[in-house]
């Protein structure tokens, strides 16, 4: 019965393809990853929130092979070369060879970390993904972008480095906290904006039961979101065209977190803003219907999003934070907006001042 | 007449293919770069010794473009993440984009942290090699192989990322010291014993003139091994299987740099002593002709290089040293051992004790 929940999706990248297991209990069975694993030495990477709630269950499941662990302290803060070398040193102190496999239990954080850790070692050895957040699970464990920040900034430094296979259990799903679980339905809500409005609507009659963390719905958004992310990784691994519209709201919502500090606003909570606000654009422009803007707002208010960016971020400021320079912004930093629910462009044409009047919040669209 | 000495050799790697350009005067001549460079932003990476003697030339080269620098200090200790770091400072500082190219100008040390920080700057940027050293020139910057050491072992943290052109410059081996000369020539005569007899015979004719630097000896020599690591590559960009033959004489070499400390014994240096070590060990098996070994020694000797291990390094400790652990060793720590001048093979049905001979000394097989 449990077993019949489980969804597995396969993403097609040649040589590199793997399978997404998605599904309650998954931790606990070894058949999920011992077909993925070619190694006997395995390195378990994690941190000091996740390590203590499942790791146990990981390295019971993985018993047979010879188990290292290393845990890194939790948080975007400790995403850097610094702590990526713990990694380092564990591995060689351990003596790994080539043949060796890294299991990343956590979320973006650590997967992004294990991933880079993976395709640096000794040049490039395997890892599975255990996403243990919502937002891990639809979004960073699916596309093989790992990494680490520098100060100046965010992934600065990684590679492109597929795992081997994704557990997305959604029972992990049980210990994440409110405010997680709905910065993680804000990328979910994304995959429909961009690319499906039939997933828009089912996400508009089950937003209750997303809240209410009914697994057979998680596991549904899980899936659909990760389907839609793995036709546009498999169409264009490389990030050359189409994948750009994966940054759908983040221009708006990197200048939020960066405005405000990273952490003060979760990533998920700024892209929904910033979705808000590229719908607010799209409709100055006459390209996406009034309407549909207010079933979006609608959608992430239902989610317990917001919708509107942070009253303390000056607006004349936000203008210059969303370009790296402002220069790039000037000769038409490329956005990507709607011309409706479930079809979205990169666009450079927009208004300049249309784009004022968005940050400025100016005549509401919308009685939202 | 210069141009006419101007050898060109295509990589063959499908997508990833380059030309190494191979001559003199390369340098200062912008159409060997220009082609390969799709970027505005150029990011000119070198040393504390090599900058000062052609750092110039190549920014005159490249006067057109938006042209940075960072100079790292000099040495195999420096070749570390925390060295590393100050490249992607640079990048960082002057907001250098997804589009730029690094440039390599030093020896294996500089091509090799280039070729990382390239590898993994924003998930994969451009970057071009001029190797300075005759070492780095017929070996590490071909193939692609980039990386940084680890306190516990070298090379232990890289990529696989192939440049976009190599320029060769002969002129640069001008200013290399003799025992830096004669460690590079100790690679290219690996490639005549691994797989090109008729260029060992050659090498043997033309070992004065390249101890006195003739410009056409040498280009021939470097064109010759890289043709040859060029073939092995093209066949095993990966190392899976062939590429191993590259490794002759380094699991002997590798225990002599570890035994007497990093930069006691060149790297070469090494490799010389130990590919004298492992034919003398081919031989002690019948595989090999003592005649044959003989040349080879007399080869080495002539180009100012060691055939015997160092004195110093105790014998019952080289055993331990050669392999990662001492159960890899007593489990067939595999070979690279000779069947003739121009023939090796990946071998582990080797006598155990005759490789103790080998360490020890005993029974000397010739009378070099």
């Amino acid at each position: 019965m449990l077993e019949a929940m489980n969804r597995t999706l396969h993403l097609d990248l040649g040589e590199r393809s793997y399978p997404i297991f998605i599904g309650p209990q998954l931790l606990a069975q070894t058949q999920y990853y011992r077909p993925y694993i070619r190694a006997r030495q395995v390195m378990l990477v994690s941190n000091e929130t996740v390590a203590p709630l499942y790791l146990d269950k990981v390295r019971e499941a993985l018993c047979d092979y010879h188990l290292e662990q290393v845990i890194l302290p939790d948080g975007e803060a400790y995403k850097n070369l610094d702590i990526l070398t713990r990694i380092f040193d564990a591995l060689l102190e351990k003596r790994f060879n080539r043949t060796c496999c890294l299991v990343a239990l956590g979320g973006g954080v650590v997967g992004d970390m294990t991933g880079f850790a993976a395709a640096s070692y000794q040049r490039g050895v395997d890892f599975i993904q255990i996403p243990t957040t919502l937002l891990a699970q639809v979004d960073s464990s699916v596309g093989g972008k790992t990494g680490v920040n520098h100060p100046l900034g965010k992934n600065m430094i990684g590679a492109f480095h597929q795992p081997r296979c994704v557990l997305a259990d959604t029972d992990t799903l049980k210990t994440l906290d409110d405010r997680q679980l709905s910065a993680g339905l804000a990328e979910v809500i994304k995959y429909g904006l961009i690319m499906d409005a039939t997933f828009f609507a089912w996400l508009e009659d089950n937003s209750a039961q997303l809240l209410a963390r009914d697994p057979e719905a998680l596991a549904y958004a899980i899936e659909r979101s990760c389907q839609c992310k793995a036709a546009i990784v498999a169409a264009d691994e490389r990030e050359s065209g189409q994948r750009a519209l994966l940054n759908f709201g983040h221009t708006f919502g990197h200048a939020i977190e960066t405005g405000m500090g990273y952490g003060n606003w979760l990533h998920g909570e700024a892209v929904a803003a910033g979705m808000s606000m590229a719908a607010d654009l799209s409709v100055r422009h006459g390209w996406l219907a009034a309407a549909e803007l207010a079933r979006i707002r609608r959608l992430l208010v239902a989610l317990g999003l917001p919708v509107e960016p942070p009253a303390e971020l000056d607006r004349r400021r936000f203008g210059e934070l969303m370009a790296v320079d402002k220069k790039a912004l000037d000769s038409g930093l490329p956005l990507i907006l709607l011309q409706a629910i479930g079809a979205a462009a990169v666009r450079s044409d927009y208004d300049r001042r249309l784009l004022e009047c968005t940050l400025q919040g100016d005549v509401p669209m919308t009685g939202s």
